[in-house]
């Protein structure tokens, strides 16, 4: 076990790394968590979470059945909400029940998460968000307490994306005082909702409401599913776990059913919109727009959700790299370190700055957030689109990007990435679910391109445009934006680049409707271009943000600080402007002499960070505990670690498996 | 159970794709096969194989405990050697022990791999290309008739790459005749070989040879490690299983130290070098040319390999995405299809398009790897850096364009793309895999790198070079190639571009001498952009083999077939003609303008192909138990699949987990 592992020596390669240092890691560790306040108060629960040990297995659970997993998920869960309720809530306060430092210290629980999670992330932030004032008396202190578990059901087998095709209805009975829950089809069965399989005892469930014979769109109610002491399923109810996944092997989803199951009228969640008790159907005028709002939030709060999977990812990668040897440089010398390689460098210090750049974006994210919802609250809906745009766009390239270089690390680690001890193939599938949940990759950013056509044509006629497309004003009408090698000069390219892809979407779905198609077929033979317009807006917004919150937040810091913090932004900028060479020919006077200087300049900024690269994961200041990694522990014994996993694996606690004398003994003598 | 399962009905929407094929499906086939004697010869062999249903698993092996995973893996590995041995062989001929049939029927009953894959895989290969004529009678029989049960053991966990580094020794004693094995250091331990945890009882063993004081670098030993009566490890050996991985849970990748362990003399494999009784050491004079054979024909298997692991993705995406309906495209109208998505064809059709490619290219690599060892062995052995520089960037770039595309498969399906029911976890898992082992992607393009460098330097000298990199010569002096808009153009651009980032790789070299570095240094502060060098010559090589193959295999077939068979082609160049914008742009004469209308004619022929999209898959001819797939089976029933899968998990096998009452009431109650 971890927690009576005798202390090792650090390994001297990495003690070496630690003297190179040139810059105060505290002060960067400040700036990631948002001050020095924040700082403390997290190591402060962390030591709570942690300390104990009780986030520790001594099997691991990728040895274990899915069956056994499942019961130790359920094992730690119920101790880490107790530490939850009972400790940390203390600190932060009952109302910060979402705080990210909570789902930080789970994560030493859960290399996936825990059944109850969406208990806390979804059921209570909808009881919240959703129920009349009765309604919240009655349901919220009883899940705060854990009294009731609920789980979020909106996904069904065969519907996601598309909320209006859900097909589970919920029919009013004017006479019985009720809703009556049913799945029509196979297709309708609910599917996906995390704690829903074996744990949830009541659910959110989102239907298509009937009432006096009419249907008014998708709602939701709160329903009992299975019974508070014997945990069956209620009858009408049929419940289950939807088998094995990549990634969120323990979050328990589940499918359900209802054969017309019936739930008093006062369960469905009437904030929004109501049926009265002789069926008549009352809508809030605010209905839509304050649903919005938990949808960018839960965007917003994945932005930050995937610098801290990079962060992770970084950390044993680099780590590792520097206590890895490998191949003679020259002749009768040492194997250098790995991190020695630029190759190496390129894969690994993009993570850096990335998991910095989507810290610093989620952070401004969550300021502009709350801005245009106070603004909301006083009726003033003109910034949401925007803020829509933004945080769909966000969101997808947020995942994407952080899941290729996730993807990256997990190669720049070799043969030993693989190993799930290294826990790199945990974060990757982790992270490669975010990329489809909560809106999928491909359909965000074409909500997004939506708005950008919108904005380019007003920008076209003259009309001045919100300001995170701004840009739009000043190059609709431009031909190729001025290359100077500066970073104020790469993020004005990316600029151009952006309107210069909606522009020419914009000239596509013309051509097309010009030559007889509606505009529907227009826009959807459109649609790749559209795509990759806008992911070229989000990397204008990222690198623009990236670089104006690095300058601000670095205002007062020392002045090692601030070159190393102003190298890793420059090395994003430069990165993406190398990805991106064929976009900045197409949309500014770059030469091919200037790239082949930038390539150059890249070249070298990968060397200048080599010395402060083990310092730079350092202060992200990851536990080992958090991190459970054999490669990245702060002590860098990671062959030591390797052999120690590989003696926990159940098939090594005998020394023959009773298979040989069953089958392999057999065929070698030719019996079987 | 599938093979009781009744027969369903095609889903009405793959039947209706179905009637819209406009091409003889057999024809593809038998293209992809590489003649109709081989299709009709895969089928029956896939008939012996599968037919009897042993293939199948009651629960899904993803449900098991690590260690009944190995044993169920032991047992189905038992039951198929038997149909091997008993039946397989008796069609193919013992000779074809390795056929990619027997490695596609293995599928079936493996998601990963079995333990006894590289007994046959690399162990016996081992012994044909390594023993002497008496080792070979002696070991041989015993190890092609699973009398004896082997290993492959050569890295270690501190050592992969770097074979030089590694530091496991065989020290002669010339008193008892026998060598010493012995494992020094931590990291001497051989860590990953397949088989070698639990399951073999012999070993090849790569060490450090030592005799009369001096070390003559890495040899291959033959090593029994286990008792053939009892499996008890031999005293002096430890060994062990890894722990899990990511990917290949069944193949029981394993590590073996040695304590002063000693075999006999005649155990050292001595084909290429002998060590006499007296300890002399004899080498001889082909040594190290023809291991190099082996190596090679691994790679040269492996892009065919990634050929069948991306026509199994994209048989499961399109047939999936031929019956999940998504969003209204008009008011009112039904959901459409998902491949009707543009986006959707982008993601899927060059997945069939590089299945193709690298089918016809691992064929045309095999027939050239054919030739040049028949003039190896005529002790000729001028083409061999080129083989090798050829199959090491194939693999490489075959290995990572394979797990990209696998990977927006499992994308374009959604969530349900992340069940493991749907197999495309397991595909990706398998093919990031191959991107590492038997040569990492960077090591082996700078590898290749290494290669087109002296090329280079010979073209521009005003020498011939060999024949795939002729181009160096046309191109090496001169600017830029004339973009005309055919695929002969696209194909010249792609040399064009190899040839262009060569040279600037040579010029940084040179600068960085000029400026003090010594080559080393220089070289390796290229390094990045020498990658991208080697891969811009692999895309290349790829454009123009599968073009011309292409154009040979179909010389013969129907007019419908040729044509799409040339779209496929098209679309594969002008794919990659687009992910290269600014490579084209710096090295041919290509305008904005061209590439906005590539970009139009792209979609064009995205939309051309959508009608034959489902019969392109079915060609590959992937029966539904290689597949086992919930999403991509012939007869499309994707709801039903995935619902019978989920009841399969043993978590549903009880309503009520003991862990309720264990835990969460106590919880529930406060009483924990």
């Amino acid at each position: 076990m971890k927690a009576n592992r005798p202390k090792r020596d650090v390994h001297p390669d990495l003690a070496r790394e630690r003297l190179k240092c040139n810059f105060n890691i505290e002060e960067v560790t400040n700036i990631i968590d948002g001050g020095k306040d924040k700082t403390l108060e997290r190591k402060k629960i962390e030591d709570i979470a942690l300390n104990n040990g009780a986030c520790l297995d001594e099997i691991p659970d990728e040895c274990l059945s899915i069956k056994e997993r499942y019961e130790n998920a359920i094992r730690k869960s119920c101790i880490y909400s107790n530490i939850v309720r009972n400790e940390m809530l203390e600190i932060t306060g009952m109302e910060n029940f979402e705080s990210p430092v909570l789902r930080r210290t789970a994560d030493a629980f859960f290399k996936d998460i825990s059944p109850f999670m969406l208990h806390l992330g979804m059921f209570v932030p909808t009881l919240i968000g959703q129920s009349t004032p009765e309604q919240m008396a009655e349901w919220l202190p009883k899940a705060l307490d854990m009294k009731i578990i609920g789980a979020y059901a909106q996904t069904e087998l065969g519907h996601g994306t598309f909320i209006r095709g859900l097909e589970t209805t919920a029919t009013y009975d004017p006479d019985k005082e009720e809703f009556v829950l049913h799945s029509p089809t196979i297709t309708s069965y609910k599917w996906w909702a995390g704690g829903l399989g074996k744990t949830a005892n009541h659910c959110v469930v989102m239907a298509q409401l009937y009432t006096q014979g009419e249907c008014h769109g998708t709602h939701l109610f709160i329903v009992q599913i299975r019974d508070l002491d014997t945990h069956m399923p209620l009858p009408g109810i049929k419940v289950g776990e939807i088998g094995p996944r990549m990634g969120f092997s323990s979050a328990d989803n589940g499918f359900l059913g209802f054969n017309s199951f019936r739930i008093p009228r006062q369960n469905m969640l009437m904030k929004h919109a109501k049926v009265e008790k002789d069926g008549c159907y009352v809508k809030s005028a605010k209905h839509g727009k304050l649903t919005y709002g938990t949808m960018v939030f839960i965007r917003v709060t994945l932005v930050s959700e995937m610098s801290f999977n990079l962060s992770k990812a970084a950390t044993i990668a680099i780590r590792y790299s520097a206590v890895r040897r490998q191949t003679e440089l020259r002749p009768n010398e040492p194997e250098p370190q790995i991190l020695d390689y630029p190759t190496q460098q390129h894969k690994l210090f993009i993570c850096i700055a990335t998991a910095h750049a989507f810290q610093l974006t989620s952070k401004w994210l969550w300021d502009t957030f709350q801005a245009v919802m106070a603004d909301v609250r006083k009726g003033n809906v003109d910034a949401l689109p925007e803020l829509h745009a933004l945080s769909s766009c966000l969101k997808a390239v947020s995942t994407s990007d952080a899941l290729s270089h996730i993807e990256q690390c997990r190669f720049a680690c070799g043969g030993h990435g693989y190993m799930l001890s290294s826990n790199l193939p945990f974060i990757y599938s982790f992270v490669a679910a975010t990329r489809t949940y909560e809106g999928d990759y491909t359909v965000l950013l074409l909500q997004t391109a939506r708005f950008l056509v919108k904005a380019w044509e007003q920008a076209e006629s003259g009309n001045n445009v919100t300001p995170t497309v701004a840009y739009l004003n000043r190059t609709a009408n431009t031909k190729r934006v001025v290359w100077d090698n500066t970073h104020e000069g790469i993020i004005q390219s990316f600029q151009a680049i952006a309107a210069g892809k909606i522009g020419q979407c914009v000239r596509s779905i013309r051509d097309r409707i010009k030559s007889g198609m509606d505009y529907e077929d227009a826009w959807l033979m459109t649609t790749v271009q559209l795509v990759a317009a806008a992911e070229a807006h989000c990397r204008a917004v990222l690198v623009n943000t990236y670089w104006n919150e690095m300058i601000r937040l670095t205002k007062s810091s020392s002045a090692n600080v601030k070159t190393v913090m102003h190298q890793l932004a420059v090395l994003y900028l430069m990165y993406w402007a190398l990805e991106k060479t064929g976009d900045l020919l197409k949309y500014s006077s770059v030469s091919k002499q200037d790239l082949d200087d930038l390539q150059r300049r890249y070249e070298e900024l990968l060397a200048a960070l080599r010395p402060n690269a083990v310092s730079l994961v350092d202060a992200f200041d990851l536990r080992d505990e958090i991190l459970h990694s054999s490669l990245g522990s702060y002590d860098g014994c990671v062959y030591e670690r390797l052999m120690e996993e590989a003696q926990k694996s159940p098939l090594n606690a005998e020394p023959v498996n009773p298979s040989f004398h069953k089958y392999i003994k057999p065929l070698m003598q030719g019996k079987l």
